[in-house]
């Protein structure tokens, strides 16, 4: 997607460790603009599926969410992370390492949202080693529900969670993924401005 | 805000100690349809200022200011929560008590983002006691910006946030007000059904 793919070469900056800060545009400041485009793009993608839910994790994924649901005109459900030993009975939840912070979430919907008549199109920030979007089609196969696929803002084609999921037999649409980045701040895109 | 009101009146549960749920269409599954009426009746309410930033708080804000955001055709802000004990240097940040938590958060946002000729209005789903909200009109003066207003979807009016605020010379639209609400599930509105 070539908006989004400029945007990540003008405004992304690379740290060292594969670290790639978009929060100009993507997961802090967000823009608008191309919030709406990346709506546009995930339903020209997957509009022959009868979706009927967009789902995310909190915090990142929501603003992409909401502007895909906005275009598929379903709700949008965004999974909650929590440290709390105790999970209430009401939702499905299942365990997520954070790769950014280290730590162990668990990670759940409420039961009332997500049942075996819903079709999921799951929406993301990043993908890298997968870890996030595991957990949340784990939720979805706990409701029964059908998985469409999933839409993610940029993936990091150099790690494993793309290949590992697509081996799967996973629908994974990425409207950005970078081959490789160096320590240097070098970008290179897969279909280099697709 | 009819449609708000309407949608709190038949999809909103209440739950002893003036818990209001409304987690099936405002802060875990969010219906798109509301977000954009909400979008335009914020814009309506404050089209006349020049707003140059939207901001809010993750994670329940971030649908909202996004809707909001998308109207005005400028950038979104959100703060992030941590309670990470190394602050960095390159952010604003102050501290917050969670009331549904019962926790401190460091509540910032970058200075990247946020800086004197900014123009910010304060979007948020929920306005009780004030202190997420004073939170972020904190992190609005450390970086000089200029403080519009806020624009909040729920207003608890029967706890103190809106009036100390108000009092404060903070304009503060809320289109859907809760006047009462009784713990057997009765909710009065002001102005009901504005």
């Amino acid at each position: 997607m070539d908006l989004l793919v400029k945007k990540i070469k003008t405004e992304g900056k690379v740290y060292p460790g594969n670290i790639l800060k978009v929060d100009g545009f993507l997961n802090h400041q967000i823009d608008p603009k191309l919030m709406n485009a990346i709506g546009d793009e995930i339903y020209r993608l997957y509009k022959e599926e009868k979706v009927t839910k967009i789902m995310t994790i909190e915090a990142s994924g929501i603003a992409i969410a909401l502007a895909t649901a906005m275009k598929f005109d379903v709700p949008m459900l965004f999974a909650k992370k929590s440290q709390s030993k105790n999970i209430s009975p009401s939702v499905y939840s299942t365990k997520v390492t954070s790769f950014t912070h280290g730590r162990v979430y668990d990670v759940m919907v409420s039961r009332d949202y997500l049942n075996s008549d819903d079709k999921v199109l799951i929406v993301d920030d990043f993908l890298a080693n997968g870890i996030a979007l595991k957990g949340l089609i784990n939720l979805v196969e706990q409701a029964g529900a059908t998985l469409v696929g999933c839409a993610i803002a940029i993936e990091k084609g150099f790690q494993s969670g793309g290949k590992l999921l697509r081996d799967s037999g996973v629908r994974i649409e990425s409207l950005a993924v970078i081959k490789n980045m160096t320590d240097d701040g070098q970008l290179e895109f897969e279909d280099d401005a697709e």
